[in-house]
């Protein structure tokens, strides 16, 4: 009998939707460069800003603030890399604040380009969270200050699911006169926002984490907001971005947001009712565990679920060999031995941080995939706390 | 009858080789996150690895040698970068002299992120080149000195194909303290090459120069080189570079050096054959044309030639309309008024910087496409010559 497959770790990454296959197949003959003026890069150009309208589209915005990137990483570096800018020659000569306000439960490239910011003399303040990983909007608009050029809080966790309140954070940054950069890699296409509604002046977003491929990511740039490139040379991307445009990446990305469009509401809605069977699975089967998160606005996919007594990393292993695939804190922090900063950040003891796995469930996820899950995961947690003597002892 | 198509823009970028769309395919099933510690990221970790390897074997490098890249500009950025390390916490404290050489016929992508430096406060040197676009080698060692971290000369330019002396270089930067850096996006797959015999520190190569897909590239970084991540945050690429790892282009990558390697002896003498036709018919049918770049040390492919009295802009779009692609300087720097940067710096005039354009032919061009070609171009530089005044009077 084969093993069932089950990929719980769609915020890691998600498979390709068919649709996007397909664009991407059609993509692959269309070779020009779209900054070339003969026909081949004309031909190239019209696809990119045909995906350009797409995803401008899918988050409120114009095409022309809209600049395509390499990945969420890049996007979340190249905004953050702004405050460093030395005026001439780009626009922002006057930009005046160099400090940054962001947050502790951050993913990794905001944390360490971050880090790297302080290590180059600008003042940086890393905002805390409470128990559920809400942003404390108190302490948040305390760090906030006449130094202060920019704010990045993400809109949604990748590790707990919890969604921030983006539109009361931009508010607060604005009444203070700082810039507001929302990471929303892992919310768009899963939550519904308008960047003009959330009035936000920067959004990242990432193909790989929407069933587009890895490698293409965007940032939404409001239109008169001050910027720097960080990628520096050709004109592409309006001179924001050099390096020739990634077509395939862009054409697949148009296509993923379209289909999100769609499909992303009736899914969200299956994801609840999913995830709602794994709590009340996990909580009926297995004692001492601790779900992470906040309790309503979070992800409709995303369950963090903490187990005194196991090792995250070993259930991940065990269930791996049940073809089930979950993980502990982010894969970008994988290989990591330190427990999560996201849930240590809410508070939780650096053991049950330890202890933590996140399920991430997506479009292809069915009821029969959270059945399966749950008729494993109480004997290899049995089995892994059989084998910690801590554990053992207590009971 | 349907017009003929010749895509003589290859240094632009490349069609997809078919093999290369076979692999793209493929990987597009395996769709894991490479950073994931179960099966479907170990899957994915193997394709990258794999593709690693073909990579680092193609250039002479050891696999823990090369870091994958969003694209050549992304690489030039990079390691132009590390020269603004602010040590803490990265492993170049100690890096000491902060002056950057370059010279004066680099891509743009080298030259604005030279320009943002020297606006940053960092000493910025570049160096001239001769009439045929080969730098000079005395004013290069003049212009390094004990405050010089890096130098930075591309292997092959882009728009005239000159093919520098690597070697050389390379042997007067270390005899003065400096590390070396070569852009190698032209070079890569046209002039067999080994990183260890060159003695560069870095290199940047690109897969969409070589039939791969746009928004992929790698940089060799030589073992025991100051490093320091451009990209920050995860741990991809040996920290040297966040972002989850671009699979299919990455697999893509690895394909098309494999198919390089096989074909590129062949096909160099082909294209030194075509280009040979393509000088003597133009040369034959066409008073007052310049041929730039050097006679023998330039790419197989490449051939750039002026005409007094045509703009190159105009040369193209009349070729455009009979189905024939070519370019006037780079894509990179196309939608520009001012003439080519490198054209000038070989001492041409402006106007007949103007005038030039840039064939560049590849694997899929035929003598048939140079005959084509030769069979129009005439026509065009008359019908155009014919509505200049300047040219007509002069004649």
């Amino acid at each position: 009998m084969e093993t069932r497959r089950v990929y719980f770790d769609n915020n890691a990454t998600t498979p390709l939707h068919p649709e996007v296959k397909r664009v991407m197949a059609d993509a692959m003959e269309t070779f020009g460069n779209p900054s070339s003026l003969h026909a081949y890069g004309r031909e190239a150009r019209a696809l990119v800003e045909e995906a350009r309208k797409k995803v401008a589209a899918f988050i409120g915005a114009e095409p022309e603030e809209i600049m395509f990137v390499g990945s969420g990483s890049e996007g979340n570096n190249t905004v953050l890399s702004i405050v460093t800018c030395q005026g001439r020659p780009c626009s922002i000569g006057s930009f005046g604040p160099r400090n940054l306000v962001t947050t502790k439960i951050e993913h990794p490239c905001i944390l360490e380009a971050s880090k790297c910011l302080a290590e180059r003399g600008f003042g940086v303040t890393f905002v805390d969270v409470d128990s559920d990983g809400k942003v404390d909007l108190d302490r948040l608009e305390d760090a906030i200050n006449d130094r202060t050029a920019l704010v990045s809080v993400m809109m949604a966790n990748n590790e707990i699911g919890t969604v921030q309140d983006i539109k009361t954070i931009a508010r607060i940054c604005h009444d203070k006169g700082a810039l507001f950069h929302t990471d929303a890699v892992q919310a768009v296409g899963k939550v519904r926002l308008d960047v003009k509604e959330l009035d936000v002046d920067f959004l990242t977003l990432s193909g790989h984490k929407i069933y587009a491929p890895k490698g293409i990511g965007a940032v939404y740039v409001r239109k008169g907001a001050p910027f720097c490139p960080f990628i520096r040379g050709g004109h592409q991307e309006r001179g924001r971005r050099a390096g020739t445009e990634n077509t395939i990446g862009i054409a697949a990305l148009g296509k993923a947001v379209e289909l999100r469009d769609l499909e992303m509401d009736a899914e969200g809605e299956r994801l609840r009712a999913m995830k709602e069977r794994l709590k009340e699975g996990i909580a009926a089967a297995i004692p001492d565990v601790h779900f992470v998160g906040h309790p309503t606005d979070c992800l409709a996919g995303t369950l963090n679920v903490s187990f005194e007594g196991a090792e995250g990393e070993a259930i991940l292993l065990y269930l791996d060999l049940a073809g089930i695939a979950v993980s502990t804190g982010s894969a970008c922090a994988s290989g990591s031995l330190d427990p999560s900063h996201v849930i240590l950040a809410t508070g939780l003891s650096p053991e049950c941080a330890h202890g933590s796995i996140r399920i991430s469930m997506g479009r292809e996820n069915t009821m029969e995939d959270v059945d399966y899950f749950l008729d494993v995961l109480p004997g290899v947690i049995s089995r892994i706390r059989k084998m910690s003597s801590a554990y053992a002892g207590r009971k």
